[in-house]
């Protein structure tokens, strides 16, 4: 049975804005390290060779993402990446964070095109990243 | 009659990742910039003083955002702002970037909650803030 | 005998620039994230709590770094923190990274002052605290 | 006769830490736009076009600063940058920031050396750039 990619993030002091609580631009660059966890620990596709060997990116072409409570330095944030649709080109990603009471912080959708990085147009997902994706749809 | 704020932003080296493009998550941060520029010029209200002295922030709640095309170092963004709807705690913006041809880039809307800094509780528009924002529905 | 703290950080796709290697303010919130690393696990001291209940920060005052070789998306840094010197109200911290064939890629000195957060004003170290930093002097 | 450089920023939200104030490594974010402003508007030379067609780069090799005093969101904080020493492939830049009152807040002094993007190799300064470099020697 498919299972959400999880990963575990602190949150850090660099991610906190003059309120105390994380600057929600950051929430994003979390998401991007999680994209990258998921491509190099559940894909097993590493993802900085994916990049400057494949030369292929995964810009994101639209974002929807909820801010239902903030976060604060020192808490763990449990995040959760699963696949929601596949595309020819393109991924919807489904993310979620939740505190340590199990609460959910936050919220998003992802579109992320396949794309190559040097004409910045979107290629076709290879028949073995389509098997790799297919195991995290939700 | 009713305008939106616009500002233009100059693309930086620091704005772009390894794919030589704007990192999205820094989309956000001119929307920050843009949000501060639109309360000290547009609304006439002293951005810094009302986050030090009236202890109030404006955390997003909720962020739509499409990347309709690529910014790359060097160039102008032309950002709009205009006010989509205003609750009785929270401001629904508008925001638009547009290239040098005049082609949207990146298209956003973003539900900003007024919060007490000290509580993270939703405060109420002042009347005199509500009557500034008003000049920014579209 | 005394030992450096050590901690591997993944250099990620938004460490990076447009040259494609870690664009250098990055290395700076690295180190931040090692010496939030360094208070929880080093000196078992909650940088969370520190902060927050003891209102208590480490800003910078002075830093000095050399950037030895680039680093790339993919590569671990191994970081070391140790304590060079200690003053009554500060710390001079010497960190070098160094990439996966043990060579030096980057080489800081950073001097931090204990502040209060309130007054900004230097607060001199606590026996406790002064206890736990003395083991990493080497 | 020579004069430095210089520019003004805005200390905005984005900038500020949990502290409610200039998280150190943003100032070297600063600098770096003050460089591209430096190019653009000083030498008179496009920091695009000769990082995006010249393929060349100004990577950080050593950077010493010195934090003097805080500062906070909405402070205007005055730039300028000086030309130290000029070597075969290399720059040493001073960099000074002051606030409202002229006081020094931030002081820095950068080595950055000319590069080659695809190799990485140090570059000589052509002559072009050489004799604009010259301008701003203190």
């Amino acid at each position: 049975m498919n299972k959400p990619f999880e990963s575990e993030v602190l949150i850090r002091f660099h991610h906190c804005d003059p309120a105390g609580i994380v600057f929600y631009p950051q929430y994003f660059v979390l998401f991007n390290e999680l994209m990258e966890d998921w491509f190099n620990h559940g894909l097993e596709v590493n993802f900085a060779l994916f990049h400057i060997r494949g030369r292929l990116g995964l810009p994101a072409v639209k974002v929807e993402c909820e801010f239902l409570a903030p976060c604060k330095i020192g808490e763990i944030l449990r995040l959760r990446l699963s696949v929601k649709r596949i595309g020819r080109t393109s991924l919807t990603l489904n993310i979620e964070g939740r505190g340590p009471g199990n609460e959910i912080r936050v919220q998003a959708t992802l579109v992320v095109v396949l794309a190559e990085l040097d004409t910045f147009r979107p290629a076709p997902l290879s028949g073995e990243l389509l098997e790799k994706v297919q195991r995290f749809v939700l």
